[in-house]
C-alpha cells in the first residue's frame, strides 16, 4: 500500500510530516510512503531512517497552496504543489491514500476538482471524529458545505456510516440528525425536509439528536450542514477550554484547591488526552474517489503517524466502495 | 410596578413560582405581583406571607397551555390561561412585566399574537444570558426563529444591545456575529448577507466570532439564527456536563484522585454555580411590546425570584423603548 504525504502542510512542516511518516513506516510494515514537498527541506530530515529509507519515494513539489489564497485558484494554478500531485496520484491509483495538514480549502478543492467525486455523491464532506467520554462520534459535515440541501445530508449519513463501519469496526453505526428537538416535526426547513429522507435511507437512522446529547453517545454518526458542524466542532474546543480554565482558576483560588490540583494532576492529564481530538488523526474527506485525510494544522509527528494509520484503515475498510454502493441504494 | 407571574408554568409549579414571587416581594419593596393560575392550588401556598400578602393580586387562570399542544392553537383557544391573560395585561399596561416557566412555544406565540411586536421589529427573539467564565454574554436568537433572513439578524443585534445596556449596564455592548471564520467573506449565505447589514447598524458591531471564541468574552451580544443558537445553548450544557462527568470519573479512578476530589469540593461547587445558567433568571423575549422573561422549566423558587428581578430591570432600563428607537434607526 502506498500513502502519499504532503510534507509541506501544517504548522510544523516539514519536520512533523516527515518524522510522522518515518514513525508510520516503522509501525506499518506493509506500506510505502511518497513524501512530496520542497526536497531541499525534506531530504536533510531523512538522515536517521536507514531502516525504512527504502520504502520512501520523494517527489519534488516546491509549490504550496497557503491558507491565504483562493483554494480553487490554488489547485488550478499550482500544479507542482503536493495537494495537486497527490490527488492526481490517487486518481491514477498510483497511491492508496493521501494525508495533508495543509490548507483545508486546498484539500477540499483538490478532492473535488483534481480527484473527483464518487459516482452519485452530491457533495464530499469533512468528518472529524470527536470524543464523547466513552469513545468517539463522527461529525459530518464540519465545514466543507456551509449551505446544504436535504439530499446532501441524507448522503452524509451514508458516508459517515461507511466510515464508522469500515474504519472503526462498528457493525451497524447509529446515524443521528442534529436538531433543536427530538420530535420528527422539529427543526428548520432544511432538517425538516431531511428527516423523511434519512428515514428511508439504507442505514440505521435513530432520529433527531438534540445538541445537549451530542456528547451523550446516542449516535456514532451525527449529520448536520457544514455551518452547524463547524460551530459544533469549534464550540466544543472553546467550551472545554473555558471550563478547564475556570476549574483551574477556582482551584488556584485557595490553598485547599491548590493542593487538590497538585494531587489530581495525573487525572487532569488523562482528561486532557481524552478530549484531545488530534489524537485520533485527522478528518477524512468523504465522498471523493480516494482515501483522503485532512490532519489538524497543529499536528505533531505522532498525530501525522495516526493520520497515516487512519488512511490505511480507510483503504483496508474499502470506504470508497461502500459509499458508492450506499449512495446508489439511496437513489433506487 | 406590577409583575404578572404564571403560577402554573414549569416543572415545580405552582410551588416554585409562588414561593419565588414571595421572595421577590420581600426583596423588591416597590413591586406588586399578579399571580395567575388555578386558585385552588395557589391560595393554600400563601398562608405564610402575611408581610407581603397585601401586594399580591390573584387571577383565576385554570387553563394551562402544555408543551404537548400547538402553541399557536393554545394561545388562540385557551383564553383562561395565565399566558393569554398575562400578555393581554401587558398590552393594556395593567402589568409592567411577565414571567413564565411554562411552554416556550406558548410564551412566544402569546408574545407574537396577544401582546404584539414592537413597531418595525420583524421577529421577536429569545435571548438567554450564558456564562463565559468572566461574566455573561447574550445569545440571540436561541430558538424562536429557526429560519432567518439577514434583516432579522441585524435587528437581533439592536435588541441584544438594548438589553445589555438597559439591564446589564454595559455602555456600548460589543455585538458579534457567530460564524465559521473571522474574515468578513466567510460563512453560509445567511451570514454573508448579514455581515454588511450589521456593519451599518447603529450598534458596536465587532465582526464575526468563531465558535471556539463564543466563551472567550469577545462580545457581549452574539447574534445567530435560532437553529444555530439552540444548538449552541444546548451543546454548551451538554459539553459541560460530559466534561464534568469525565473529570469525576478520572478522579475516582485512583486513590490520589479521590483525595483530590474531596479536597477540591468547594472549588468544584463554585465552578458548577458559575456555569449554571438558571442563576441569571431566564431568557428575555425581545422585540415584543412588553417585558417578558421565559424562565427555565426547571426553575426553583430562587430562580423565579431572579427572573422577576430581571423583568424589573428590563422595565427600569426601558428596553422596549430603546429597541423601538434602535430598530427605527436601522430603517432610516
Amino acid at each position: 500500500m502506498r500513502i502519499f504525504v504532503d510534507a509541506m502542510g501544517g504548522d510544523f512542516a516539514p519536520q512533523a510530516p516527515v518524522e510522522g511518516s518515518i514513525e508510520a513506516l516503522r509501525r506499518y510494515e506493509n506500506i510505502e510512503i511518497v513524501l512530496a514537498g520542497d526536497l531541499k527541506q525534506v531530504e536533510p530530515l531523512l538522515k536517521d531512517c536507514d531502516d525504512v529509507r527504502g520504502r520512501i519515494t520523494l517527489v519534488d513539489a516546491p509549490e504550496v497552496i497557503t491558507n491565504h489564497e483562493s483554494p480553487v485558484m490554488g489547485v488550478r494554478s499550482k500544479k507542482n504543489s503536493a495537494t495537486v500531485i497527490g490527488m492526481l496520484q490517487l486518481k491514477e491509483k498510483l497511491a492508496d491514500g493521501f494525508v495533508s495538514a495543509g490548507s483545508t480549502g486546498a484539500v477540499l478543492a483538490g478532492g473535488m476538482f483534481r480527484l473527483g467525486r464518487i459516482h452519485g455523491v452530491e457533495r464530499p464532506a469533512l468528518a472529524p471524529l470527536l470524543p464523547n467520554g466513552k469513545g468517539h462520534f463522527l461529525l459530518i459535515d464540519c465545514g466543507a458545505n456551509v449551505d446544504c440541501k436535504p439530499e446532501y445530508l441524507q448522503q452524509f449519513g451514508v458516508m459517515g456510516a461507511a466510515y464508522m463501519k469500515g474504519v472503526m469496526g462498528i457493525e451497524e453505526p447509529r446515524v443521528g440528525l442534529i436538531n433543536i428537538g427530538a420530535e420528527s416535526e422539529k427543526g428548520n426547513a432544511l432538517v425538516k425536509e431531511t428527516f423523511p429522507l434519512m428515514e428511508k435511507a439504507p442505514y440505521n437512522f435513530i432520529g433527531n439528536v438534540e445538541a445537549r446529547d451530542i456528547t451523550a453517545d446516542q449516535a456514532d454518526v451525527l449529520v448536520c450542514d457544514g455551518f452547524t458542524g463547524n460551530v459544533v466542532m469549534k464550540f466544543m474546543e472553546g467550551v472545554a477550554g473555558t471550563l478547564m480554565g475556570i476549574i483551574k482558576k477556582e482551584m488556584m483560588a485557595d490553598l485547599r484547591g491548590k493542593i487538590a490540583g497538585l494531587i489530581a494532576k495525573p487525572a487532569f492529564r488523562r482528561v486532557k488526552k481524552m478530549m484531545d481530538y488530534t489524537e485520533v488523526g485527522g478528518a477524512p474527506l468523504l465522498g471523493v474517489q480516494g482515501n483522503v485525510v485532512k490532519a489538524h494544522g497543529s499536528s505533531n509527528a505522532h498525530a501525522f503517524a495516526c493520520a497515516i494509520g487512519q488512511v490505511i484503515r480507510m483503504a483496508d475498510g474499502h470506504v470508497v466502495e461502500v459509499i458508492e454502493q450506499g449512495v446508489a441504494a439511496t437513489q433506487e
